[in-house]
């Protein structure tokens, strides 16, 4: 038996969060720069984390770091200046030493899809190292056991 | 005989670029922000273009967008404030209707690797709308016929 | 008579808006990026014309841009992730030609004086000339009478 | 005699560094934003300490944070993307306290006046208190004495 296998999240808890397009993140094509879709991804997570009862910079203060190891976008419709944007976030995949997030980009008015995107982060502890994720945080994850 | 199929690209024509970390792009956690590297990827094609002998922005002048419809990004070691990056660029695939561009952010003095990825853009013209890639902009994509 | 004259603004209407500090704001030092309170000016810019019932998008796509002649910010207390932010906006001073925005920085929660600002900005039209703000925006403005 | 007095900075010593306007660094007016000017000061500073002997990040390894207080730009002409952009910097001021740097940002090319800046910092020790600047770090900010 062994903690390194990941376990598959069961429960597709998401969470949805907006905001509007600020005039910082257009670029002179007159959309949306590409990687301020990677921001939003973080907005979202924060705010996943958020609902579930964790505030992500209490578990950075607590020792246990996020570090992306992989992101990924798919841009299908450019988003605009003050356009309100809906940020859907979920947990794909968690294991106790890695967690893989999604995200559904839209128009919050109009549902339309703007882009998809995928994160995956490994947990790191004091100093940069990997460490596994302490059980107390397991729930917000979906994790239900070290399978 | 079609013009919308991919020609794939034979000679691995690649283009390095280098610069320093900026303050701006680290984070609380004292590395790079993982959005910059999309930064880095967008001075990595505009340095690659301009060593082929066009410039982006006289391609955007002459109505000729490069809109990324997808990019991916793989965070291997993190890069820190001051530290000079070397980005190396080149086209995995090209076609008229598309191109792929690929990446590999490296540390500059000791060749470590820091991250590599990958993005995919559409040719749009005026009213952003898909356009062919015009003939004179085949070999900055080397692309030798519309198979 | 001249309309060139700034008519001071004298009816103090200003507007709050609040946000939560992202990650990408952040910088090594472990708090918010200095540039980035520009941005915060920005969007207390965006929420103070909203709140007055003209959408800024509205007032580009109408051919008036209002562009950045100088900026200036003091830096009291440092912003730190996730803190809910508050931005106070208002009109210090206006004329026909150009507008001056003053803003006040806060922690959201406790009130406490992050930072003050000020930025001062032309009126644009096409083709990145001056013009003279159009008679139906002065109330955005405040200004009364072109004295 | 009191270490508080500032000393005014004698020799106008200046260093130039240059780079090219990024993509990332434009809004939808097709200019660059204006907050990104604050960045390119602070390659500024960068780059005349390297200029003279330090580096910033050895600085700061070394318990010496240099906090920004205030900061001002004057926006004279757009820049625009893939620009060759003149950052020189100066030290207007420094005392043992604080230290103000100002800058100048061109058109490398046709040495046309794009903006003016001016920033001041303080001294940070660790636990972001404020301290007196070590003896080894006057030449920098050409600080001969504490007068």
């Amino acid at each position: 038996m062994s903690d390194e296998r990941v376990v598959s999240h069961e429960a597709r808890v998401s969470h949805e969060t907006s905001f509007r397009v600020r005039y910082a993140e257009t670029d002179q094509m007159g959309v949306v720069y590409y990687a301020n879709y990677l921001v939003w991804m973080e907005l979202g997570r924060a705010e996943y984390c958020r609902a579930a009862g964790i505030r992500y910079r209490d578990m950075e203060a607590d020792g246990i770091l996020l570090a992306v190891i992989e992101a990924h976008c798919r841009y299908l419709y450019p988003a605009r200046y003050d356009q309100e944007i809906a940020v859907k976030t979920w947990v794909a995949n968690a294991g106790r030493r890695a967690v893989e997030f999604e995200y559904e980009i839209r128009d919050a008015q109009s549902g339309r899809q703007l882009a998809t995107g995928a994160t995956k982060h490994m947990f790191l502890g004091t100093g940069m190292k990997t460490v596994k994720l302490p059980e107390k945080y397991w729930p917000l994850f979906g994790i239900t056991a070290p399978i």
